[in-house]
């Protein structure tokens, strides 16, 4: 995602570390201790200007969950909405880190995230890029060691070359599809909600692709 | 496939036992005696004009392929082929059963068959049609019954509805899925040989669907 830059965003950030987290690395294994219970970790990675992340937070209040962004002045945007957000109700659920997929495993330990959103991914289309789509087999590695036994990803894009790919590589690597839709708005898919960009995107009538994964018995 | 009813079709079926097997049943746990070498056997259910079957025959000679189809007309036509081809070159690899998928159990012994191939099956686009479709989960039970341990189904489809389902279908019941592609015509996969309809599709500029499904381990 491309945005001009926030100046505001890096005070913003510090001055918010109960939302977000400043060193997250030193939460790893203890999240169940910083969300305060032991409701189940949902991450999204790539979380963007966060509408997702925090509308799911309302949505599932006996979900804990964290987005993950590394750009400053996109994670700015999205905190300022999380922020907004917890005047208007309580959401004690939600936090945002700043980081990427490429910390996961120093950010969660084993089997401590439930599920794992991957929202529009970047679809990196030129092959000798593929190493950088997030669904590449060496993030499915990342993904397996901190996913619970049974833990999903859950997958959306509106770009099909991307999804084709990401069906490939999960079933490769072991997971298990379900839910695929290639329509996901033409779809008897419940209770789906909507990125900023998922909005653009439906409102030109382009096509949502969404699966799910499930971790392959054993991977745990 | 519907096709103007083909009159010498029934007589010509009859005239040539040794390419339109009569009694399928009687050979069935016996198919490598019937082909007189212990090759893998490969399936095709609904065969149509047999190009797909015919065309795949000669370019594995060390695989026996066997076209199931249930219309007399269609039938004729693909023996018509068959014989053709025939002329041209040695092909004791390839025979055809006037049965179709209902019948599997009873023409195939557990585990006969390595490969199943599903050719543009019919969609049955509508709900309430569902079970008539070749990848409804009860077909999938004859599959799994006749296959071999790590068998394949091996699908093409210009029906993107018709894909989706079946890819839920198959993952669902437990096979897994490699080489998922969505424009078969501009993929990496080398060795394709067309149906009869995918040529025509192709020459309309139609994208075509192809996926394989490997048999999941414990299912024999």
């Amino acid at each position: 995602m491309r945005m001009r830059r926030k100046p505001w965003a890096e005070e913003e950030i510090k001055n918010n570390p109960h939302l977000v987290v400043p060193r997250p690395h030193e939460w790893r294994g203890k999240w169940h201790q910083f969300f305060n219970n032991t409701n189940p970790i949902h991450i999204e990675i790539g979380t963007g200007k966060g509408q997702f992340i925090i509308e799911m937070a309302k949505t599932h209040p006996h979900i804990n969950f964290i987005g993950l962004e590394l750009n400053s002045s996109v994670l700015g945007v999205a905190l300022r909405k999380l922020i907004a957000a917890r005047q208007e109700t309580e959401l004690d659920n939600c936090c945002l880190i700043r980081e990427n997929a490429t910390q996961l495993t120093d950010l969660f330990a084993p089997g401590e995230v439930e599920r794992i959103y991957l929202n529009f991914s970047d679809p990196w289309p030129k092959r000798r890029h593929a190493k950088r789509r997030l669904t590449y087999h060496t993030f499915l590695d990342l993904y397996s060691e901190i996913l619970a036994e049974n833990g999903e990803i859950h997958l959306k894009t509106d770009n099909e070359k991307f999804f084709e790919f990401s069906l490939n590589s999960l079933s490769d690597y072991g997971f298990r599809l379900k839910n695929i839709t290639f329509d996901l708005h033409n779809s008897d898919f419940e209770g789906n909600i909507m990125t900023e960009y998922e909005e653009k995107f439906a409102a030109q009538g382009m096509k949502i692709y969404r699966c799910e994964a499930v971790m392959g018995e054993g991977k745990r």
